[in-house]
């Protein structure tokens, strides 16, 4: 474990870190497991999302509010270093959404989910929610290392970033149930490899799904619909 | 600080760890200060270049080595959680080019650029090189608490990832000298706003340059290799 950060790296210094930090990752763990039992007596499925900055998160959410209606509900816990914007944006679409910012930290912890979790339960209407997002800090290292709870983890990719990103960042595929290639609509103007990006992932983690969206256009909106609804509990 | 990571954040938990954090940003410091002293007394300019993943750092470089034939001599310490990659796309366009992977860290520090920095010495020709660039860990966040002993640090965001970032991200921004915003050949096709970039990005660091790129169309190139030009010692 990296001596500064959460993250596995291979070094001899900083021993006292490592064993601190150990153990402040198996508090995140105790209370990741918490968050789940919370999640679960709302009676919703937690999923978290994981991917660079900018790489469509957030738009992915917008077009699943629209998408949903009628199907199923759900909220969204944002998580930001800094800025309200992204819970601004999920609420214009209708979508119950709690704003957590980390004031400079890198990812999320189990800690400042937990917060969330009991705010986005009290914006909830009494029908409650079937699924809470929680959109990680964008960032697709550190993140991966920090469990929060959720039911899925899904880590995102967007064509612009390239195909290179699951051997580059290992670490977030092989903790992931569902790898999302993302602004799927600019493959024609990209040196982007579908094989390349797939036959990683699947070396690295062979039970990922792949799905491949496009908020734009909407490609792949309906297969995003039917992998949420086959994770609702009823 | 965070108590996970080097990265500032708001926590009452973890004191022990926040000075023990607070003493190897310390020794990071002094480290960083030596590679420094190595890299001026090579006759070069250190520059540390931070980003998302995938927003473009080596397709720069790339474009960079074509651009700057018979104008100034450069070399690469590539930094990489994973892969050889990106050495070895920067070494087919004849660049000395030292990969250092940080085996899971999100983050290059200066004891792992200290290593780089003998070891491109060593590949250089005895002419030396003009410019040791430091390709950092595609992350925005964490790189950007490290200082690595590079005399200009720039931080890059490509137009895919969107305007909002340096409001996102402003530890970044607060940072760094210049601010290079890449892929500009896609500017007619997303929803990118050159003024909120250039406007937020000035309000956290009023001294920040900003140039903007194309490494497809050369668009930009020439400002970049001007400013470069203007950094070296001689």
């Amino acid at each position: 474990m990296c001596d500064q950060c959460g993250c596995q790296a291979n070094t001899a210094r900083g021993r006292k870190v490592l064993d601190i930090n150990k153990s402040l990752l198996e508090e995140n763990q105790k209370l990741g497991e918490e968050n789940r039992r919370h999640i679960q007596e709302m009676g919703a499925v937690g999923i978290n999302i994981i991917s660079s900055p900018g790489a469509g998160k957030t738009t992915l959410l917008e077009a699943t509010a629209d998408a949903a209606a009628g199907h199923f509900s759900f909220g969204v816990i944002e998580g930001d270093i800094e800025t309200e914007r992204d819970a601004e944006r999920i609420r214009k679409k209708g979508i119950p959404a709690v704003q957590i910012t980390t004031g400079g930290a890198c990812h999320l912890d189990a800690h400042l989910v937990h917060g969330g979790i009991h705010q986005i339960q009290d914006t909830a209407g009494p029908e409650g929610l079937d699924i809470i997002f929680i959109e990680n800090v964008g960032n697709l290292v550190c993140p991966a290392t920090f469990y929060l709870g959720e039911h899925q983890r899904i880590v995102m990719v967007s064509v612009p970033e390239g195909s290179d990103k699951p051997a580059k960042y290992p670490r977030a595929f092989i903790g992931s149930d569902l790898f999302i290639i993302s602004k799927a609509d600019l493959l024609p103007y990209f040196d982007f490899s579908m094989e390349e990006a797939s036959e990683e992932a699947k070396r690295l983690n062979p039970d990922i799904k792949i799905l491949t969206v496009s908020a734009v256009t909407g490609e792949g909106m309906e297969h995003w619909l039917s992998y949420l609804s086959g994770l609702l509990n009823r």
